[in-house]
């Protein structure tokens, strides 16, 4: 076991809490009702992460790892092939929506109902009641999921760890509605800076006007048609968009710089190397005087032709959607694991103060998980 | 005499202060130097204009008028022309530069000796010696010159008391160098707006990008070719620039509004409505979403034509200079009065720390303009 805590949350000095208890035999909607209320607002994960792992520890059939306040645990039973199931245990911060209140209509109300704890109670579920699973198993736990990404518990994880991450497929258990999201796009930010000369606007021949010098760029991006590749079966969007602009220096100067800062929001069969010198290439006669890259997370393959992902789509049926967005997918495809997003809560009440989730599709998501790994 | 005063500083309460001495009989370096130890910052020219209009009441052959700082001194002798000299007496903020210092190459150093204490007294010294002028003069001493415009006493002058302003040329005596500038151009600023509709940059196909929408504006700019048009014999240049440029809500959101701001810098021979249609024509087919006119101040012809400006410039000599910028002889024009730019000091000393003035210019400038008036 390794305790040593990129973010670990301090406790008393006096005496530790103690560690709060997590019965793994209820079902998964109360279940998640139990994560719910063991608040975890990112960088306040530990009590939950302790709850997590004692209950992990009590099965005889997991290994279970400690990283700060990420929680791994893995069946080591020699299978053909490994998946891993993964979920992150932190939320937005609560508002007001704490603890879990369910209705008549078997709806689940409150922080982390939809993002993600009734994933992680899905999670918890497998791994309590699948000790023979035709794949081996690890069910990783992270934290810092909905703050800045140097936080992440499962970037730290992959970069401390990355053996315990090994596998051959990989599901997120976030909110998808129930359909699988297959990989992710990438997306790059660059800044596109042209020049020009500060004069008197009364003067202007004497100087140089950067603004105008960036008519080529916006040209270039009006024209821009995008690609629209099918990988896998899935049908990406590629996008080349502006998403700033700025220049000018007061009302009567001639401005001597402006930034266009592009987003690229490119297919997974794009590299990292392979989106920028696209990008690059785009813009390369368009008189620009510094190119900087700004931001890049490169785009994840959906891996739906790996066996163990077609098992899985044929195991929890509907059609497979492209993912747009950047996701932590990404990671585990940076890891070499083809990764893909499937959880019960509806993404669209995510961060939400009505927050919620309808139990009924927790125990739907779980069932569908479970005749994947042990039919 | 006309007390009501837009903008006067308030005396004490108990005794009002003494008007300072102001001997017109000294040389006009000698009297610059007096003048600037007066201190006058836009707002507090009280003192200094009470010591203008005390000095001129003395003179027997002018009439003499105030309204707040401002002093209007006119020659009443039926003659077939009349010429305005004006000037401004208050000046940027002092910086540790007054009282005057005249150093040992007969350089006058301190605020305002360039702009345009030095102007001021020449305007005196005309007014004190030349008692029996060839053409009717009007001498004028506004306040708030170097601040915004809405208190330019010029300005408010010209709104109370047009009559005391009338004439058929007038002289501005701002910093020049002893070029005669003719006219000005006028100044529009307009915003361009371009609207679209946000959506996150992964899915930018949901939305429309105002940026993007901008290009044809800016490649209209960069197309643009100005007129240099010939007016009175001077070649002005118009311009029309972008000075700002600003959209984006987020690094990955699809902008929905853009704003480019355009500087329309334009020659005399096209009036405000003339200038203005112009603006509209170049981008009528840019999809332009709004045409906002932020800011509008009109050209001034030169007027060179004009006999008394053919004399002027004939006594003042050099080749007379097209005036880029727009300065306070558009309001002369305004009222129907050409006027030129014509003062000792060099232009760019003024508001610099170390603003200074070569005193035998001051006496070259009064020299000239008392030939024009006397022969």
């Amino acid at each position: 076991m390794d305790r040593t805590a990129p973010a670990a949350t301090p406790s008393s000095p006096e005496r530790p809490a103690p560690v709060l208890d997590l019965d793994l035999d209820q079902d998964a909607a109360q279940l998640t009702a139990r994560l719910v209320d063991i608040p975890s607002e990112s960088g306040t994960e530990k009590p939950l992460a302790d709850a997590i792992e004692t209950a992990l520890r009590a099965l005889p059939h997991l290994t279970v790892h400690r990283y700060g306040n990420n929680v791994v645990a893995r069946t080591e039973l020699g299978r053909a092939q490994r998946v891993v199931l993964a979920g992150h245990i932190d939320t937005v911060p609560i508002a007001d929506n704490v603890p879990s209140r369910l209705d008549e209509d078997g709806v689940l109300w409150g922080c982390g109902t939809c993002d993600m704890k009734s994933g992680v109670a899905v999670q918890l579920r497998i791994a309590r009641t699948v000790t023979e699973p035709n794949r081996d198993l690890t069910f990783v736990f992270y934290d810092n999921e909905e703050v800045a990404a140097e936080r992440n518990g499962l970037k730290h994880l992959a970069a401390a760890h990355p053996s315990w991450l090994e596998a051959d497929f990989a599901v997120l258990l976030e909110p998808s509605d129930q359909q699988v999201e297959g990989g992710c796009q990438g997306t790059l930010r660059v800044l596109l800076r042209t020049r020009g000369e500060r004069a008197h606007s009364a003067r202007s021949w004497l100087g140089s006007n950067a603004i105008h010098a960036a008519a080529p760029i916006l040209a270039r991006l009006a024209g821009y048609r995008p690609r629209y590749p099918v990988i896998d079966g899935l049908e990406y969007r590629e996008g080349l968009n502006a998403v700033r602009i700025e220049g000018g220096v007061a009302g009567n100067v001639i401005p001597d710089l402006c930034t266009v800062t592009v987003n690229f929001r490119y297919a997974p069969d794009r590299t990292e190397d392979e989106a920028l010198a696209h990008v690059r290439e785009v813009f390369a006669d368009c008189g620009i005087d510094e190119f900087v890259i700004d931001d890049h997370s490169g785009a994840a393959m959906p891996g739906l032709s790996h066996p163990a992902a077609r098992a899985f789509i044929e195991a929890v049926g509907g059609t497979p959607q492209p993912k747009y967005g950047w996701t932590d997918v990404s990671r585990f495809s940076a890891l070499g694991v083809p990764a893909v997003n499937y959880g019960p809560g509806n993404p669209h009440l995510a961060h939400k103060r009505d927050e919620r989730v309808d139990t009924g599709k927790i125990l739907a998501a779980e069932d569908r998980l479970r005749v994947w790994l042990t039919s």
